[in-house]
């Protein structure tokens, strides 16, 4: 096989981009040997020239971007993160006719429709694989393994933070001020954690991969976005003895043309496929029409996962270097279906015996309660709860109830809306 | 984008070979759309020209291999299965500089390397996707995705057949027979179903994804295959009673520069990742030393899910033509490494007194039995039955011990023995 050279130009060298040039190290011969191509990194981008990298050649270190950018490598991977100066670095590269590995999910999901269309102008390539679930290959999958598939629905568990605190909170029965600390201190979330605990790091992902499975573009305000903050121990264990866990998941579905989104937490039964999926892993359902149900599981984030999932960009563009334009400009129309579920609830109240008054309206609304339960201020809650199980009813109808119920004097709060998913 | 014609010359119509041709029909624009090709399905060998085929257009259909091999079609799918004459044509196809693509496993574990080398030489692209797991991007994900990893282990669960019996054993308290015929029934096990149930099917498969997975050749001789004739209603009774699931797993690991495979059934943990593997469907867990481990899940057989898995392959040869070697030649050294697990052991005696003895060569070889029960002759059993679990000890000193039993006069036949993993 002939051997090819390519030299790499790094931007950023932090928890991904350090990660990159220890699996760049300790695999050269290995990918040598399997595709013929030699890397070699031949500059790093980094903020503090002085900081100590060990593993790092001091010598290709440089604070100066052109040095990377104007330098003559054939490819610049992009770990710096964040919209700029990522945004231009990256024009830059694409206007030097370098090919771009990228695992920036904010700059993607922003604006990765105008990056591909530079990127094919400049007839070069552009990889994004680490930008959504780490080591998974679910960008591979949906562009290549099931290009002869209508997708018809994807569902993720695509924050690994999220995933990690409540995975804590489930079985350490720790709320969730606590459950984030840990996570925190074990590097599974950010000292500003707000992007992933309020959805929108799962949001920025789920906007990459329906772009792709659904072959347009996804207006980003079409989403209803909701994260984890509001879920407490008391919600998961009322979640247990149903049955179910609580999960925060991420879900696309193509519904007569049209491409509803959501992302926020599910209540999911014991068989559910997503259900099992603990700590920080992610996982990702898609529904193809040839293919059927199939399931991606596995590390979502990390230093040498997500520089996994860099370095198969890499060697594909090494071994293959005809761009394919992925997304299309199509603007996908967007739909909020009126799906009907079970639902659990929590009513943050004034007084417990609002219980009365709640179960009263779903009922008058058509909404069968199946259990109901109020607790007196506790656990961490600011007010006393009424919970309340629903048997399946249509999400307008649920809306409108709940919209009556925050009329109630008795009514201390938004409630809580979790739907169960089968 | 450029527009590509591609055209294709398909080999047998069956139940794969029908669904591409469908498959092909419904996603010709969005294939156009998607990647640029335009593909074409120029002729189509058959052994019955009479055959009504719905969808088929009679036109292309043909009995004579020349009029395809001979044909100025770019690319060849092989659906015939098995070895001959699946292999001439596939070689005459590489000859003539035509692109093969096949789901032929039986084929590719016997001769996969030698196929492969010829496509080289040749410098055309030989695909096989569809070989290993139906629908599910398996081959792809360990050749692209995870190339920067060492692959450490693998195990899954490969023959849909031998899952959906043990699915249907365990949800409806079948006996094996009875569920066979129910899999028949279904169109999941053949007339003849040897090859599945007898586990030679997965570990023709378990060979294809070693052999990508740990860079060179497995001898196929190294492998240790058991099959799943005989498990009983009983077997998965007792398993459930001790929270476990008999699924039949192939599994290959490296250790310490060896590779060691094995196919059979096994008692999973209900946390175990395969446990929640029903009915048809096959999964296949991967561990690398980059990305950690990681689940792919799907329909691993029947006529569109392989058909997708086809078209993967076609799409991805006409966007790229670049031939990429994917099995080198070393030769791996194998190993039959002595893992300490808790089994379940069943043996056919004579009397059920026999429990005493056989309990005491076990305690005597140091192996604790940890739960111990007897059964006259029932439940299909010719013989009366010992069951024992024991606690974990090494596969080595078991082995002995169940020489030493069955050489006691009351032993009647050759004992089952399952290991049971976490």
């Amino acid at each position: 096989m002939s051997k090819k050279q390519l030299s790499i130009g790094l931007l950023g060298c932090g928890t991904v981009g350090s990660g990159l040039v220890e699996l760049v190290n300790r695999t050269r011969d290995l990918l040598r040997e399997r595709s013929g191509v030699d890397l070699k990194i031949s500059r790093i981008l980094v903020r503090d020239a002085d900081k100590p990298r060990p593993g790092v050649d001091r010598a290709l270190i440089t604070t100066r971007p052109e040095k990377v950018l104007q330098n003559g490598c054939d490819m610049v991977v992009e770990l710096v993160g964040g919209m700029e100066p990522a945004r231009s670095f990256i024009h830059d590269a694409l206007a030097g006719r370098k090919h771009v590995v990228t695992a920036n999910k904010a700059l993607l999901a922003a604006d990765g429709f105008n990056l591909l269309r530079a990127a094919a102008q400049h007839k070069v390539r552009f990889g994004f694989e680490a930008s959504v679930c780490g080591g998974i290959p679910i960008i591979r999958a949906l562009k290549n393994g099931l290009v002869g598939n209508q997708i018809q629905s994807l569902a993720g568990i695509l924050n690994g933070t999220c995933n990690y605190i409540l995975t804590r909170m489930e079985e350490d029965r720790a709320e969730f001020p606590e459950a984030l600390q840990d996570a925190q201190k074990k590097g599974f979330a950010e000292a500003d954690p707000t992007l992933d605990i309020d959805g929108h790091d799962a949001a920025q992902k789920l906007k990459i991969l329906a772009e792709l499975a659904f072959d347009g573009q996804v207006p980003a305000e079409a989403m209803q976005v909701d994260g984890i903050r509001q879920i407490t121990a008391d919600d998961l264990r009322t979640a247990r003895e149903l049955g179910c866990v609580i999960r925060h998941v991420a879900a696309a579905e193509m519904i007569d043309g049209a491409v509803a989104l959501r992302v926020g937490p599910a209540l999911l039964r014991a068989s559910h496929q997503l259900s099992g999926v603990r700590n920080e892993n992610n996982a990702v359902l898609v529904r193809g029409d040839a293919v059927g149900e199939m399931l991606f599981f596995g590390k979502g984030a990390g230093s040498l996962p997500t520089a996994s999932a860099v370095l198969s960009d890499i060697v594909d563009i090494a071994c293959n270097k005809t761009m394919r334009m992925p997304i299309t400009s199509r603007q996908l129309s967007t739909t909020t279906p009126d799906h009907s579920s079970h639902n659990y609830l929590r009513f943050p109240v004034h007084e417990p015996s609002a219980i009365g008054p709640i179960s009263g309206i779903l009922e008058r609304n058509g909404i069968a309660v199946q259990r109901a339960a109020a607790t007196w201020a506790r656990n961490g809650h600011d007010a006393s709860q009424v919970k309340i199980v629903t048997q399946s009813c249509s999400e307008r109808i649920l809306e409108k109830a709940l919209h009556d119920v925050s009329r109630l004097p008795v009514s201390a709060g938004k409630p809580l809306r979790v739907p169960i998913a089968e």
